[in-house]
């Protein structure tokens, strides 16, 4: 028990320096008028393949990019450079999420080869697919995102609070198969709420393009937010 | 960057105190002649739903109980409690798993409680659901089942290695939609096999108990090992 206290203040100091470089990612993505949008979720909820399909009807008309967190491959990164834009991979190894620092470093890196955040309208951060660590990391985004697959069950958000309640949306996915496994709308949105009150929620399937307009919508109407203040 | 190298010895500490109490904890399930079977998966794999059948088929002739971990709510418990067989919840807070104190402290509370191990068969440890940070801290479990349900996608074992190498089965959950989803079997064998070559896996259902027979066999198989060592 001796090494209690040590653990938590090394901890503490670990996210006050994140608290801190995500300060600084803040006002920069601020300053360079990029929405930048972190998605967060279970593994396999579907956070690469909303990407995809977000990406692909993103690209004719926005400026778009992703950053890509894994703790091994770059099988993410490639499905997402399939769409043709700028794609970085983040390797965590044994880290379960991102951090301000990794991200701060992938931009600096893409600044090198002639990619300026400046020349972005919107920077999606996929982080590595867990419902715990990724809740008490910041990394200076506007939107973070929750995906929550209807496979899944219902109870999830009240036994990982921490991110729904870090989350400003809620995106309930593989909504083709709500009947399929018998989803409980009332109990998935009472859980939501449970958690955090008020918090937007959106269904969409990938599979099937539902909700997707509403999707990028919401992601546009938060853009032009971005590059107005 | 001049905190990293304490941060490393202090996790090595942590890692180094779960060895040793993980190594008392097999002892001493070894002495009690309990099989101890841990399952990790992803939140929403289907921990709780295979235990729940697993337990219900088991109550009449094995003295089976579980210990369940999770970060908030104790549904999980309640749920496994139905079944009639003792359950003990284990609330980790923001922790992203298990670990060997946990399951010693639990252990003890139930030994103050009249239910010492040695009057058990099989002993079921339900890790908070996460890929990642349970890999890491053994439990003293004879057996570590890892969950993967088919509608996460074929590519996991390839993005978590670390938890597929730790284990010791892998189960393959919600066959019953493995064909509404469009399971690429020899993708999901692939992937387990790249990981970890010739990992046993099996297939089950727990809506249409699908493969909960050669599951129940597969314990009851290692249960035997474990009462004639």
């Amino acid at each position: 028990m001796a090494t209690t206290p040590r653990i938590v203040e090394v901890r503490a100091n670990i996210l006050k320096k994140n608290d801190l470089l995500a300060r600084e990612l803040r006002d920069r993505f601020h300053t360079a008028g990029v929405l930048v949008v972190s998605i967060v979720s279970s593994p396999g909820a579907g956070k690469t393949t909303l990407l995809e399909r977000t990406l692909a009807r993103m690209a004719s008309h926005t400026r778009a990019a992703a950053l890509v967190g894994d703790l091994q491959t770059d099988n993410d990164a490639r499905r997402l450079a399939s769409t043709g834009v700028p794609v970085r991979q983040i390797t965590t190894g044994t880290v379960c999420h991102l951090d301000a620092e990794m991200v701060g470093g992938a931009l600096d890196a893409w600044a090198c080869e002639g990619l300026p955040i400046e020349a972005l309208d919107i920077l999606f951060i996929e982080n590595v697919g867990n419902l715990v660590c990724p809740a008490s990391y910041d990394l200076g985004e506007a939107l973070r995102v929750v995906l929550l697959s209807v496979t899944e069950g219902e109870d999830k958000p009240l036994k990982y609070p921490t991110i729904f309640n870090s989350a400003d949306l809620a995106v309930i996915t593989k909504i083709d198969l709500a009947d399929i496994v018998g989803l409980q709308r009332d109990a998935v949105y009472g859980a939501i709420n449970h958690v955090r009150p008020g918090l937007e929620v959106l269904e969409v399937s990938a599979r099937t393009e539902a909700g997707l307009d509403s999707w990028i919508a919401r992601l546009h109407a938060a853009n032009v937010r971005t590059q107005r203040t």
